[in-house]
């Protein structure tokens, strides 16, 4: 008789997104004639731009061809792309990585989710909270979670690194020793970021403990600030400490094309194993490779070409973050992120919750955004909006804002 | 301190077709002026078809424009496409499956990896022996193996269900009861088929005893035969008691453009929880989604034109199965499948073992195959084929397997 993995009845609800989907669903169908306008969940809204586009075209009219057409793709990804992605966010900033130490997916969630699976069930993660939940809820599917407590909203085996206003939304070195810690910078969801030198600590306290760092690294192309990192490989000794993830999503508006990266340096050896030999067996065994049409969008983004592009992206979701970051203070919200994040984490007005000010939010301003509580226990109180509406819809949700009476 | 994933360290080898292509590499790199003809792999050799390169150039334009530009994908799929495989797949054969459940992902293999997530560890596992290998190994990796033996090369924690010429390459019901039974028809890769009376049988079993199959039906689309059937829903009860798997890469060619399904009927239960809730969840959790442009050329493939012209290519790759069926045959070779799939399975001259016969074709023949053996225990003695090859490649291989004289 079947038994089911019963650490999935542990989640609390359903995944956070697909539950903002179904009640904006939901009041979107009983309200027509409402625009509401969404800055919940960190989708891009412009579209590809034309270099990767022709890239797109020029892939796909190699597969109509019997002399280009590509079948299986090499499991850890094509060498072209792989070279182009250490070349231009590695070797160009000085760090230390290899061609063959880069691993191509079909997206950083899915690394995210998938990366906990090469380490034992009895290993002890850490997590910012709040955090984004795919970190937590993956691990707490394998069974690392223990048990949960309803009244804390934490996890019993989960070491949770509180990020709040007192700390700048950056966490302190864990006092109980975890094995594996999660970093993201710049952070998601409270658009926070971490100096090179406080990373630093971050990366002698893992080699110090024999723990791994996850470093996510999705929304470094957003970063505008000079002693901020861009990779945590930009630290000492990080090659025997750190994975890293990195997405096409944001910086290249890949969210529907589904492409990112991982890094495992061959120098990262745990309990006698190398970690890049474990992920290439989990890549070759359980995955088959990113679309090689998607890989070559991938490496039009390394031309110069496409990084012009990229940049021009990336400088208008920013230009929609200066303009909620300023414009929320201006209204009297308490506001941060949004310097070198596309996310801004505001204070919920009197002290509602996270959930109540996405109900009225919803509801009566017509914005969607994402409660923070959603993100862990310490987001209570908090919400993030993010930066990648069209301008036209984020001045008019600035505009809703400063007209809110509460 | 971390402790890594100890199962990882009771996979015998590397991932079967890493060393295979490590192998060939190597002796291609050696004696570069060699002709080596490639049936080995399960790869295919022809262009994407008109219809469905319309479709991926359309997508591209539409993800150009940011009226028409799309983000993240419904984790299950786009409607556009479960209702086209619903209809196509499942509709017109008298299945009782509906859209919702049908969830999209980027191929057979992944799902065949991942499925096993979904399940307590403490499940016994079924498998056909010889059998496609990320069964075994996604098993092995999670904790459900045991202990290897290398002596017999099986897993105490395994059933192995033999498939031997004796039997017909199909296996018997299993005396000691599993919880979760693989199955593949047509089968990879000794292209063996099972009757619809025959899947009957088992579907009655797993209802009976409260097992799960796991149906692998990524080769249904070569059967040529009409008792045979091209999906497990055609069987009377298997709504309760099974998934299917299903592939765009054999039969549209999408290995390198990666698209698959599977379906989880809402009326499997075990242990109390619907399975398919189970599976929205991983993937909501740990999966973004296949993306845009690859699910609009999936919707190509149940177009009128779409249909036949993939039927052009089975057409193309099974003229090829006979050609290798027949003269093997007549070489004097013992060879079976190749009527209902893509995969030729014979029996290796003067009994030698798998991996002497591939290194023999290899180094002497310059035919490269896949060894049995690295199937599992009951394939030594035994090497596949495949029917993947160009024609014109395929007539030469056969060509030089006339002229063996061992």
């Amino acid at each position: 008789m079947v038994k089911v993995n019963s650490n999935y009845g542990k989640l609390p609800g359903s995944y956070l997104f697909s539950t903002i989907g179904k009640k904006v669903n939901a009041y979107q169908a009983a309200n027509p004639d409402k625009k509401v306008i969404r800055l919940g969940i960190g989708d891009v809204t412009r579209p590809l731009t034309p270099t990767i586009i022709g890239s797109l075209h020029g892939a796909v009219d190699e597969m109509a061809d019997a002399a280009t057409f590509k079948g299986y793709a090499p499991d850890l990804g094509y060498d072209f792309l792989r070279h182009a992605i250490c070349e231009g966010d590695y070797k160009s900033r000085g760090c230390d990585i290899s061609d063959d130490e880069i691993f191509v997916s079909d997206g950083a969630k899915c690394d995210s989710g998938n990366i906990q699976e090469i380490f034992g069930l009895d290993n002890r993660i850490a997590v910012c909270d709040p955090v984004y939940p795919v970190y937590v809820d993956s691990n707490i599917m394998a069974g690392r979670g223990g048990t949960y407590n309803p009244e804390t909203g934490m996890f019993s085996d989960i070491i949770y690194m509180k990020c709040l206003e007192e700390n700048g939304f950056a966490p302190e070195l864990p006092t109980e020793v975890p094995d594996i810690i999660y970093l993201c910078f710049p952070n998601n969801p409270t658009g926070a970021t971490i100096t090179k030198a406080e990373l630093q600590k971050w990366v002698d306290y893992a080699n110090e403990h024999e723990s791994v760092i996850i470093y996510d690294a999705a929304y470094e192309a957003y970063i505008s600030e000079a002693d901020v990192p861009h990779s945590i490989y930009e630290c000492e000794g990080a090659r025997t400490c750190a994975i890293e993830l990195h997405s096409f999503s944001k910086n290249a508006g890949f969210t529907g094309v589904r492409l990112g990266y991982t890094v495992i340096p061959k120098d990262l050896v745990r309990d006698g194993v190398a970690l890049h030999g474990l992920w290439a067996r989990r890549h070759g065994t359980k995955y088959n490779g990113a679309p090689y049409i998607i890989q070559k969008a991938g490496a039009a983004v390394y031309t110069p070409e496409g990084q012009a592009e990229i940049k021009g992206l990336v400088d208008y979701y920013m230009r929609n973050a200066s303009y909620i970051l300023n414009g929320l203070k201006d209204a009297g919200f308490s506001v941060s992120g949004g310097v070198n994040a596309p996310y801004i984490w505001l204070k919920t007005p009197d002290k509602m919750t996270s959930w109540d000010f996405f109900d009225y939010l919803l509801n009566e301003v017509n914005i969607v955004g994402t409660p923070g509580s959603g993100f862990g226990p310490s987001g209570e109180g908090y919400f993030r909006l993010t930066a990648f509406g069209s301008y036209e819809n984020t001045v008019e949700a600035v505009d809703r804002f400063k007209n809110i009476k509460l």
